[in-house]
């Protein structure tokens, strides 16, 4: 394959596959002379294309009955004001874990619509250590607890769900879902936006536990109320159905690479591969904890600030793409998701390797 | 040509040129080595297609430099919620038109967030007929006036700019824009989901006179706040970058085609020769009063309910397709935006007279 290698961390690299097969139908899906942009969300085709992608989505993760899937507008950041109109009902307060930037942009925006208690913040480490479960000061009578089990920016990922009692749990699986098997029962709410493991932006999928729902705030905006769009399909009004269509595509795909088992395997070995050449590098260096480390965020800086530029700059013309860090971070960082090949890291190390080198 | 003809009220039919440009840079876009759904949303290729297209918007409309344009997510109905909850400010209270089932929905939404005053309402002549604008009941200290210009299902259609003094007026105008010029000086803000003559479901362009934003209420999801989109180029989170480089494709279509002003000779023309038809044909009919006919959608019923179904039967076998009324009001409906084709009336037309004579 002489396509270059896409570290974005998202919009993200598709599976090439996914790709072929929606260039392929493009003009016309499966004989029935429209583009799926086209569609009538409405109409028999969609509908089943939408419907198929549940239905695989739900096999994926083996969701149970008793939660719903919806498929929405706006982003993880649309959700962050979202939940708590959602799910708080007469509750005025909610308990939040503070791991990196986006748990920080959930608890910003959670502020506006109750009493945020911050169980624990990772800030004083700059977000490279999880604080003990001892230390958390968690709330008995919070409506739910919200975390993000991967930073997507920080590179801190968290594998084992929290034991918070009888309080739900939320998570923000932006950059993580789908990359291994969960226990989807352990959570009240499961979200994420698209662009890293689904497919493209502007979906986003929601799972969650039907009797937490139907009681939201009247100011939410319908299109944003959980249970009438589990009323409805997901479709209170028209869905971004191309996205929807893609990331029907991405499961189909994921369920042909042996599901999310054979996912887990393949993104701890790519990880490995990656974090263990690092650590031994002696040049390059990746500040997070070895026990919360992501297996699909890796940021990391090189021996010398000044070698930045020509690290991206050499590494783009050695194809391989978007390494640049956060800009609120600086540094490197390599997002190795799902549709990351084994062969890119490979090609990754080969290049950090070689580039050390030269200028170690 | 030989695709058939998709008569969809949206998601509804794409210029042919714009698919086939999209299919032919699908796997690659111009030797970026990505798909446009891969590009970081801050990476210099996807930034440079979504200014591109902001620019070519502005271009068509003549968009003056005090208004922003934005590019969000969640459709008209998220803007439903979203506009009094940035247009309020300390006003209560706000005007609306009721023309029909969009504007019904809009109304619905507003009353959640402030006293809706419904100026007038056609609800008497089952969305057939405008009433008289001396009957209009405007309250001159309303925070905004909102009309639907265009509606979709009814297939009334308003072409003058109603004159309600001072009050800012706000548009949904989610299947007529584009169809024509328009001078946008005559609007506080426009809105309109793109699937009708925009590009995919998913993406919802907001034009708003910069004057009118930066009060929005606490409980606005932050996504949904107009002087916070604006201020980081509609990026606050990740945007559906793949609609938004589907539309920026279409509006260079658009230019190409002549702009809007030659759009609404065609669109005039394609309008008249199918309501010509109907009314002279004593079997089909369109219940709208003349000078409020819809360009864009054109519903229309046979002369007995029982031919329905076989009139849409034949008509799919003959290329034509998704010419069936939305479900709430039932018989026919033919969607004749932008990228129909002449051709396509002409066609659907034919085939009308045709089925006429077999069953007339």
């Amino acid at each position: 394959m002489s396509r270059p290698y896409n570290f974005s961390a998202g919009p993200a690299t598709l599976p090439y596959e996914v790709l072929q097969q929606a260039q392929a139908e493009l003009l016309d899906w499966q004989n029935s002379g429209m583009c799926v942009m086209e569609m009538s969300h409405r109409g028999r085709e969609f509908v089943s294309i939408a419907s198929q992608a549940e239905a695989d989505l739900r096999e994926l993760l083996a969701i149970p009955a008793h939660y719903k899937v919806l498929f929405l507008q706006g982003g993880a950041s649309a959700q962050f004001a979202a939940i708590p109109m959602n799910l708080l009902r007469d509750n005025t307060q909610a308990d939040y874990l503070n791991t990196g930037i986006w748990s920080k942009k959930a608890i910003d925006e959670a502020k506006r619509h109750c009493q945020v208690n911050v169980v624990a913040s990772a800030e004083s480490s700059r977000y490279t250590a999880l604080p003990a479960r001892s230390e958390w000061k968690c709330n008995p009578n919070a409506a739910y607890f919200h975390y993000t089990p991967n930073e997507t920016i920080n590179g801190l990922e968290i594998s084992n769900v929290p034991d918070v009692g009888n309080v739900p749990v939320v998570a923000d699986m932006s950059s993580t879902l789908l990359s291994r098997p969960i226990d989807v029962n352990q959570f009240g709410l499961i979200y994420a936006g698209a662009q890293k493991n689904i497919g493209p932006s502007g979906i986003t999928v929601v799972i969650v536990r039907e009797d937490l729902i139907g009681q939201a705030k009247a100011h939410l905006p319908q299109v944003l109320d959980y249970k009438v769009q589990a009323d409805n399909d997901s479709m209170i009004n028209t869905p971004p159905t191309y996205a929807w269509y893609i990331a029907g595509l991405v499961f189909k795909w994921l369920k042909a690479q042996g599901g999310l088992a054979a996912m887990a395997v393949r993104n701890q070995r790519k990880a490995a591969l990656l974090y263990d050449y690092i650590d031994q590098s002696g040049f390059y260096h990746n500040p997070v904890q070895k026990e919360v480390r992501s297996w699909m965020n890796v940021p990391f800086t090189l021996a010398r600030e000044e070698l930045e530029k020509p690290f991206l700059k050499e590494a783009e013309q050695a194809g391989l793409l978007t390494l640049a860090g956060h800009r609120s971070v600086g540094g490197m960082r390599a997002s190795i998701y799902n549709a990351m090949p084994e062969s890119g890291v490979v090609a990754l190390v080969d290049f950090m390797k070689d580039f050390a080198a030269r200028h170690g």
